[in-house]
């Protein structure tokens, strides 16, 4: 027996972690951790950092989602096992509420996840080998990142342009792609950015990816979390052609992110995702699905919630992108750049005009001290050179965090020798 | 740049699950998908098969659940991201709850998790790289093979004795053990045997655990639920020396398996586990933490529900078994193992003594096709000979069902040659 040979005792402990939990890494984190957060004594600290809707208590769930659950505990009928991609009823409500006039899916193109980041793992799980690559925006959301890397997929991020409201620079996402890419992952309306892609942006999108046969992660978490003027289109309505898993959930239009309530939506075309399908499924039964009174509630969540709730989120938002936006580009030194959906707003810092600091790191990190500020520097983003402001926070609280902003930037900006403001993103 | 030398485009789309999710693989599905689950037209079905103790409506979950979950959501203040390893106060209570005289937990030695088997998840990821093997009982409840192999990790299984009332194979458990263990999974009390083993068995396990410095899984989900005269002891509470991570949860004791509320202690011993702590918390980053309204009804939960509420269960429980096993020792060809506690039996089939069938899936899947009745073939569990039978039903199915097996058993039972009944497990 093969064990006899290796029967001799350890002499020591020593319990290692596996290699998958050591690679296992947020950024976010190690880059926050590492920050000298002193907010300064005499003023409350500002937090514009975090992306939950739900720390400022200005934002409540919607009363048609606590009734959904209290109803659902009451008939005491779903509290044991549910299928591991989520109750039947729950899928179809789900598959009603994503389907377009072009797009009809249906309860088994669904799987109810452990909140958006469980059905991110679970696609970029099914999707890649080792080795194989999946291509990701820059600046981009840090999970992809810390879910790819820790199973050895590799990561390439393609560009973001923010002079044309962070498009994709198509030309570099082509660029990217090779005969090992498993994957494009496409974030729209978009975490740190705001933005929300035209029809014919994602349209182009789209011929890339049939061009080359590569499928589509959709991570459309933030879906119809659209300023006015824009219209939020997902990537599956567009096209019959490439086959796409989008990625949603209750977590930021319902304002539950704790709930832990996501599917992957499975766009099958020509069965294509046959396999991925059945991938999903056997992923599925690791952890068996999410907690069954949210999917009981699924159904009434979806149907009874009303439209203002939604309109009255997106304006509350829309409000503070546009103060925001107007303040912070009369402030020295910085270039908002004007969002169009989803909760964040990004500003551009003219590192040149601020020689004091050496990174956008260091620049929020100062604003804490000086101002009791705190901005989430795009280096967790992977983009320095800029920092993401939260715009779900209380209108007084702008109002007051953009006068210390200005005042922070006013005693530090040195105009730079050619006058002109320059971002040095990217 | 690299990619240019593959810039050819795919002509078909041929999208390949990884090797991941193929090799994500529930036995007990595609065992039980395999048979022909006809029930007989005449009889109505009675499962015997699944074990989620809330299906047949008779062991409800408790009030103070229930209570805890509303007051949490009229609270309005947990609705948003907890921290990944859970809110402070639900690890806290969970630490409370499961420390003992000897054994004190705090909070940070608790990581919460979506139900026991994404608890089980987290603790094979953690601790096992691809090619190491973890150590897991036979029979044996599926998911660990299901958890490890998906990751490239080796099970080997150690025997259980039926005629010990299930306990370890001491012996065999020792032979298994190499330099590429890194873990063996104790489940105690156990599923599917149900058996519950004594301070003394527990004790001899941990040696070995100690003479080879391998660490304990200790699955515990069961804890507490045992039969009069016998008395759970946590793996933890036995040794000071020998590192454990114990996976628990509400999901048996509190009948809400559907909730998904698990959770990991970390047993530390002189810091042995340091790298493991430290590696649970990244893998958490993964998914988030578990539904926010059942962390924060934790602390109810565990303090409220009286302990007749308790009491009940396992009387209830335990006359079932009395009942099944009273009958069914009485059957020709079975020979029932009495259960100690959790809430299943093992009965073995004298296998000889049935020629029309050659396995315990053809057993079970007649009994189906003429009684209408189902019980998990142990070959589900790897232990082909044997089924399961789940003691969780109301007590007059309970009756029919034996007589069922009975008129199965007496209608296709032949006496063996040599007259005595010889039971084939293993």
């Amino acid at each position: 027996m093969e064990a006899i040979q290796a029967k001799k005792s350890r002499t020591e402990w020593g319990v290692r972690a596996s290699n998958y939990a050591l690679s296992t890494f947020n950024p976010i984190r190690s880059i926050v951790d590492g920050m000298k957060l002193t907010p300064h004594p005499d003023k409350p600290m500002i937090a514009l950092s975090i992306g939950d809707p739900t720390v400022f208590g200005n934002l409540p769930v919607p009363e048609a989602a606590e009734d959904a659950i209290i109803k659902a505990l009451k008939t005491r009928t779903y509290n044991g096992y549910g299928p591991s991609t989520g109750y039947e009823k729950a899928r179809a409500a789900v598959a009603e509420y994503v389907s377009t006039p072009t797009t009809k899916v249906e309860a088994r193109d669904v799987v109810l996840c452990s909140g958006c980041s469980g059905a991110l793992d679970l696609c970029i799980t099914v999707l890649a080998n080792p080795g194989q690559n999946i291509l990701m925006p820059r600046p981009g959301f840090s999970i992809y990142k810390t879910l790819a890397e820790s199973l050895g997929v590799i990561v390439k991020t393609y560009d973001l342009l923010p002079e044309k409201s962070w498009e994709i620079d198509l030309d570099n996402l082509t660029e990217l792609i090779d005969d090992h890419t498993a994957g494009i992952v496409v974030n729209n309306p978009s975490n740190p950015c705001g933005s929300v892609y035209s029809e014919e942006h994602l349209k182009d999108v789209l011929a890339i990816a049939s061009k080359f046969k590569v499928p589509i992660i959709a991570d459309e978490i933030y879906e119809h979390f659209v300023f006015d003027g824009f219209q939020y289109h997902s990537m599956a309505s567009l096209t019959t052609e490439v086959p796409i898993v989008s990625c949603g959930g209750l977590t930021k239009r319902f304002l539950v992110p704790g709930w832990r309530m996501g599917w992957i939506v499975v766009y099958d075309r020509n069965n294509t995702l046959s396999e991925i399908r059945q991938g999903l499924t056997s992923l599925s039964q690791r952890i068996l699905g999410p907690n069954t009174l949210v999917q009981a509630a699924l159904p009434d969540i979806l149907n009874n919630t009303p439209a203002e709730f939604f309109h009255d989120t997106v304006q509350y938002i829309q409000k503070n992108a546009a103060l925001f936006y107007k303040r912070l580009c009369a402030v020295p030194g910085l270039k908002p750049v004007m969002p169009q959906g989803a909760m964040y707003m990004m500003v551009g810092i003219d590192m040149a005009g601020f020689p004091e600091y050496n990174t956008d790191v260091e620049f929020t990190e100062a604003m804490v001290t000086e101002q009791s500020v705190f901005c989430l520097p795009a280096t967790c983003f992977q983009y320095p050179g800029y920092f993401r402001v939260v715009l779900t926070v209380p209108a007084d609280k702008v109002d007051e965090a953009c006068n210390r902003i200005e005042e922070f930037c006013k005693q530090h900006f040195t105009k730079s020798v050619n006058g002109t403001t320059e971002i040095t993103g990217k």
